[in-house]
């Protein structure tokens, strides 16, 4: 079953070949490419939802919305292509009287940096694993893509693996620009392999960080954009608290419970006050009573989940509100301490529970929420529940240091795919400054090169000033938009 | 003389508080502490010129150049961020049709990452050391920088340290919102230290590569943006050698010359046709008479270059065709040898002279220049002489491959600061995909973050809809232009 090491040379060295055959092709045939695997996704819709219900303990609905949401993104990213967005070229005639002295003719455009490794997550089979967010990107920035299946989903990441690879050549792709491969023995070489100039990753805090040192250590390093865990802290403020107690604690338990909590946004610590907590524990009880339950996605992550569980369960000053149990499809458990004691025990702070868990955390009224803040890792999201003209500023300040993206009287489950969206966050929580959902995900797998005094009839189409791709360009400093007809407007 | 690790703590601390206080400015206000500084250095110029013809060996016309460079880099950033390229505003208004499912408001800047080390280079005293582009590019991003001074010119540094920390105190920027430290543990304190959150460099492989390893070794990883070596090699075709061999050859003699040799950008391999070749060594042995012979920057620096020259001559098949001299000025050193050579001994294609030497390879006629520079490493420059309708597109996309910035018919010593110039390449001649040249540098030191479902009011300014800073932002996939008044345009 393993993909050998050879096999695997095999593969890159092909994925190469294709990149070399694509690297400059014009962005309408590269958006037809995404275009036709979002339509192949889409026509084989039933098998592969089927197949994940058998290998993930996803349910049908929740499969169904992620695979539409994998398409959708592939279709962004087609239109995205067109616009010339992640090509940002940028033209400098040459200056004569430019202030630092005379200035050639120079130009830049974005280009692919060719092979791309990735890692598919178990938790998201559509949205994070074999056609997700990171292959989507590398292949609209012009790159090849081998993937590195999710062993939690196999039979499902071969099948839409070869739904990729069909789709890809009935539309005229290079053979070779995506393939799969299994196996640890595989994984490292795709790290190591020369001709791999990035990483995209989606897992856990140790294996993305043992990978990301690989990278590192590599003669020639590369990037590795990880994404690895977060515990995505929920402030509420006094004032919230006194309006809206019920329902914020609905929906935090909505939110914490969600796909049995396996989300790297799940919400798994809550910051209340601790005055109006009378029958908080009640109110969890029965809104996590109603949410369904399921096993979870593998023994591995069930080990994983409960052995974190323990940890932060068996912390001195933590007791148990909302009492979880052992069975296959677990009931969630909330647990409680005080501010007081995270400030001895910062742990509490530190330990993500990857499943139906959280804690809440119970503050004094005046406590300073932002010290409180000021001790939590790096994240993928912080929330606060406040009223509109509360003055948060100083809070907002702290978590803005530590985390990629804040919600106001929101929950951090669900993470749109559009132009605004960051979806990444200080290390821990990802090994880069970048996001690996949205249209700026595409940037990750280019980098700049700069043409110096070209001829008109050397520079390559985007940097042309007849503008032949029709894509957005700043020139001499002023932007230009393309209109609608994709010629560029005076 | 050197900072004590004490003493270096304090400042990184010292420039965390400066820079929580400064993160949130007005652009126009941040704007005005970048052209404080540019007054500072233009108004104290003849001091640190001539401060620098002492500890530099560098003449007075090229430190004069330098500093307008570095004075004119501070305006430009200033103007880029009033304009407010660097935050990469973008908007998405809540969308219930939204394709993927209803999406809530999202909207997305880039803030700055923290406090910056920076350390300085010794063969630009001015526009790669202390107030050079990455100190400016880190100051224009919002960051606080604490500089690593070069001991190459270290009462020049001082002073020029000493002069920015006045004109930022003048114009009322936080004090220790810049800096400066000394020396070897100092350096490495500022890699290791917490509240360090990126790392710029320039200087030598060896040297960068383990701070690269030190800054991916920490808990917290940080991005490391190294410059570090290049070899810049020039492609001659044989239609162009025929027609302006001389011309060629007296543009390869001033470039490679030009500063003794001591740019990162000087072209250190130069491959010819065999044929055409007499008198080739003549012409150089003139052209190269011609050049004014200085010492190099330094005993350590000159130490290196004549060890690095030796092994490129010692190399077999390797021959002198203009021969140097061990004067403490030395004469500039012109070596030759075949292509057929080179392919059974790669290194001389991977040996940097950091000094007035280059190597002159000659190949047969018809010879595959295409695999010739398929066997180069990561560059900063690659050029190509060649007539207009060549068709030369297969080394141009094996160099692209290569390098960051390729040039046609020009020399790639000089690099202008301009919003296109790209200043990389891939490894070793970067650690990243970046410049660290031009206002796209700026970036480098940013991060986005998200603002989700925030009310107008808890909103930073701008992500506001009245867009009170009148910068250019991206509206629901729609960029907006600002106007003359720095209002948004419909």
């Amino acid at each position: 079953m393993y993909t050998t090491v050879e096999e695997t040379k095999t593969r890159i060295t092909a994925a190469h070949a294709a990149y070399e055959q694509a690297r400059d092709i014009d962005p309408r045939t590269r958006a037809a490419w995404l275009r036709g695997i979002a339509a192949a996704l889409e026509a084989n819709a039933d098998e592969l939802v089927a197949l994940g219900q058998e290998e993930t303990h996803l349910d049908e609905g929740r499969l169904s919305f992620e695979l539409k949401r994998s398409v959708f993104q592939l279709r962004l990213f087609a239109e995205e292509v067109v616009r010339g967005e992640h090509l940002d070229a940028t033209i400098d005639h040459a200056d004569p009287t430019w202030g630092m002295g005379p200035r050639p003719d120079i130009r830049r455009v974005s280009v692919p940096l060719g092979v791309v490794g990735v890692f598919g997550a178990s938790n998201f089979p559509f949205a994070f694993s074999v056609m997700g967010g990171d292959s989507a990107s590398a292949l609209a920035a012009g790159c090849a893509v081998v993937h590195k299946i999710h062993e939690g989903h196999l039979q499902l990441a071969l099948r839409t693996g070869a739904i990729v690879e069909e789709a890809l050549e009935s539309v005229g792709a290079p053979q070779g620009l995506f393939s799969t491969i299994i196996g640890r023995a595989a994984a490292e070489c795709l790290v190591d392999h020369p001709l791999v100039k990035a990483i995209g990753f989606t897992g856990s805090t140790a294996g993305g960080r043992a990978l990301f040192d690989r990278a590192a250590r590599r003669p020639s390093p590369i990037p590795f954009y990880g994404e690895l865990g977060s515990i995505n802290p929920v402030f509420v403020t006094e004032a919230a608290w006194k309006l809206r107690r019920d329902e914020i604690l609905a929906g935090f338990a909505s939110s914490f419970t969600m796909g049995m909590g396996q989300f790297c946004t799940k919400p798994g610590l809550l910051f209340v006050p601790e005055n109006g907590g009378d029958g908080v524990s009640d109110i969890l009880e029965q809104e996590v009573a109603g949410k369904p339950r399921r096993p979870l996605l593998s023994a591995k992550l069930r080990e994983g989940f409960d052995g974190a569980l323990e940890t932060v369960r068996s912390t001195p000053g933590v007791k148990v509100i909302v009492a979880g149990d052992d069975s296959e499809a677990p009931r969630p458990t909330v647990l409680t301490t005080t501010a007081d004691r995270v400030r001895e025990q910062p742990g509490i702070l530190e330990q993500e529970m990857f499943g139906p868990a959280a804690v809440v955390v119970k503050y004094q009224p005046g406590d300073d929420l932002t010290s409180l803040a000021g001790m939590l890792e790096g994240q993928l999201t912080a929330t606060v529940h406040a009223e509109p003209h509360e003055d948060v500023s100083d809070l907002l300040s702290t978590l803005r240091e530590r985390a990629g993206r804040l919600l106001w009287n929101a929950w951090p489950t669900g993470v749109t795919v559009s132009y605004a969206q960051h979806h990444g966050g200080p290390y821990p929580a990802t090994t880069a400054t970048t996001t690996s959902v949205g249209t700026a995900a595409i940037g990750r797998f280019m980098r700049a090169v700069a043409y110096d005094s070209f001829p008109p009839s050397q520079l390559p189409a985007p940097l042309r000033d007849e503008n032949p791709w029709g894509i957005r360009r700043r020139v001499d400093g002023v932007w230009e938009l393309p209109n609608v007809e994709g010629k560029a407007s005076e």
